[in-house]
């Protein structure tokens, strides 16, 4: 498989300490959500402009450092997969900022029901997995574990179509806000999983220079 | 600034067809969701799959003949931007067949109802105009119409939070279902026009090799 990290060394260690950040904000953002914390949830937002830093410096750096070597088409290709995922994993900190976004906005109030607390506090449990699995299949190239977040992701996927049934069958039960913060809410979880997976199968395809069709 | 087209006139082509593509399919899934036209609706769904091959050619093609050429650091950043536009258009894409899908899934009921039908179309007609504007930007380089997006998207984001006042102030007016299909497709609408925005800036900085902050 084509190796990326010999090229860039400081991309593969610059994309893998997104990976870890944007699980540390997803982790934070849902205990900012479910234990209403105002001030986690501020955490998160301020701390999105690290992850953002990130993703600026490898569109800044990359090229740059890669002209001096009279890159090949293989090089290339290698560096635009690394920049596609530093994209997918940027937009994974913004999902977090959103979902701490909702929690400030409804403190002191909590923006979950009660009943739908354990489905949001797994979908953010997967995605922090999700997060922390990437970045080991980062840093150490061994994409076995692609197929587990594929399975991870169905089942966010799964939790994401529940958490719109227990809206549906609670007809009149929820305040409008309720709905509108919860379809959104879940939404932000579901496009987390998407995206980590999309990451991981970029990975998996460096060395086959097929572009991962990431978006369902 | 830089000329991103001497490189590659054939990214400039496809970047443009691309705008146009996915302005016709905003346009076309706004008049299947108002229209309950199920048929073109499937056309819309369908035909997403016209975007994505123009992505996948960009990322598969761009590398290979960019390294031909002994590429400078400029030439990468053009090469990079050029392909983070493109990221944003088949985003665009996939924007515009959720509509569709969300209109299909609804069929034959109208998913938004009567008194949003304004606000949903008026979103539908500036998304088509901000991509239209786009492939212009695109193909002339005249970035000037830029601050005329910011604008309409400006509109797009006000009408947006209407739909949420909409809703809040209809309590118990509308179902459930109605709730969850408006508060998606609003921000579908929302997202598509930052993504206009994002490319027409991101032609604006080819010249300075500053990355755009794309992510709202």
């Amino acid at each position: 498989m084509r190796d990326l990290y010999n090229e860039s060394e400081h991309a593969g260690h610059a994309l893998a300490e997104m990976a870890r950040l944007v699980g540390q904000a997803l982790s934070q953002a849902t205990e900012a959500l479910l234990e209403t914390d105002l001030r986690l949830a501020e955490t998160v937002i301020s701390g999105d402009r690290a992850i953002d830093a990130l993703y600026r410096e490898m569109d800044v750096q990359a090229p740059g450092s890669l002209a001096e070597q009279q890159p090949v088409a293989s090089d290339l290709r290698a560096l635009l997969t690394s920049l596609r995922m530093s994209a997918d994993l940027e937009r994974m900190g913004d999902l977090a900022r959103h979902i701490a976004t909702v929690a400030r906005m409804r403190f002191p109030d909590c923006a979950v029901p009660d009943e739908l607390r354990d489905t949001f506090a797994q979908m953010g449990e997967i995605g922090v997995q999700l997060s922390n699995r990437l970045a080991r299949i980062i840093e150490t190239r061994d994409v076995t574990a692609a197929n587990t977040l594929d399975a991870q992701d169905d089942t966010v996927d799964r939790l994401h179509r529940g958490v719109f049934a227990a809206l549906l069958s609670a007809e009149d039960k929820y305040p409008m806000q309720t709905a509108i913060d919860v379809t959104l809410l879940s939404r932000y979880y579901e496009r987390f999983a998407d995206h980590a997976v999309s990451v991981a199968h970029r990975v998996e395809n460096l060395g086959t220079g097929e572009p991962w069709d990431d978006q369902p």
